[in-house]
């Protein structure tokens, strides 16, 4: 694979200076407008490059917002294959996908930004995450009666952060040492009823 | 109602020197000990004053953990009512008597601790509360099948602490602007489930 250093022979120095400036201006943006209301093209404006340069070094803007806030997957390869999942199975499939992520290296550096993110006084970028993220992906799913969707998400939303906290971060025992399987099929009824049940104040 | 101030006129000065080393320790010790593990005692050796005077500016153990980590109430004000309750009623009762509070005044201390208690390496005061304090007060409870009320507490603990990292920290729309009522309506039937239902790896 020949990496964008070879390809551009003719590039101005200080390609890791502007993959840099890039990222900055990404995290500046998805932080202050939501990853929604900002485009690729404002990033690569921001930090005075092409967008075709933005594409080329990040790929889609999904893929961007990840290397901004450093999960090193992109958020589509989990939420895509969602997409595909009966709707009665979803409660049980996402901590499946999930659980094991987190407990994997790649989810280390994970956890270790959601901490930061939270020292900080700046959670947007989480909160744009998942407003803007997967709220679309699945909450448009799960929007019946109309307008719930948004509202379903969050209920499942608290109780997977709080999963994460509960384990990674405030490590109580013996919940950390739990199988994930254990703790994904001791949720999954609950994230189904938060799904697809009947939920007060929604009908 | 007359302050320690004004009955000790032959105290010797500093009180209020002695009352922050006091909150110094025990701080310490609860962090490094756990709550169960650390005696009045010990944290009035380390402050080189007599238990009696720790007694006299903070009540009992659990009222000084509360004054050491900023909570401006008792937390045995909250757990202790919750003896009386049927077992049944724990999951809406729970979220009944705390979502309130969070959302007080009162509240707004105990998240900004909460919060820098994340931020920093040491979460291990929230760990000891959630283990030595909240498993032993309900953990007894639902211990059915013998040993698994630790486990049913925590993910009960999984659920409420997202629910204050959703509506307080990530400040999620709609999440944080819904009722009370409504929020623990519908987490109530999930915290009942974790407390008195059957589940997995339990049996």
């Amino acid at each position: 694979m020949s990496s964008p250093r070879r390809k551009r022979a003719g590039r101005p120095p200080g390609t890791s200076d502007t993959r840099e400036r890039i990222l900055v201006n990404a995290r500046e943006l998805f932080a202050r407008n939501g990853i929604g209301n900002t485009s690729i093209r404002a990033i690569a404006a921001a930090s005075d490059v092409d967008s075709a340069l933005v594409h080329h070094y990040f790929g889609t803007k999904e893929q961007l917002f990840a290397a901004a806030v450093h999960i090193p997957i992109d958020p589509l390869q989990i939420l895509g294959p969602m997409r595909e999942v009966p709707l009665e199975d979803l409660g049980l499939t996402l901590p499946s996908l999930l659980l094991p992520l987190w407990d994997s290296e790649i989810g280390a550096g994970f956890i270790a930004t959601l901490r930061s993110l939270l020292a900080g006084d700046d959670v947007s970028l989480i909160r744009s995450f998942l407003q803007d993220v997967i709220s679309v992906e699945i909450g448009s799913r799960v929007d019946d009666p109309p307008g719930s969707g948004p509202i379903r998400v969050q209920f499942v939303a608290s109780q997977l952060v709080g999963v994460v906290l509960a384990r990674y971060i405030l490590e109580l025992e013996p919940f950390k040492s739990l199988p994930v399987q254990q703790i994904a099929e001791t949720i999954a009824p609950n994230l189904q009823r938060y799904l697809t049940g009947d939920l007060p104040g929604l009908s």
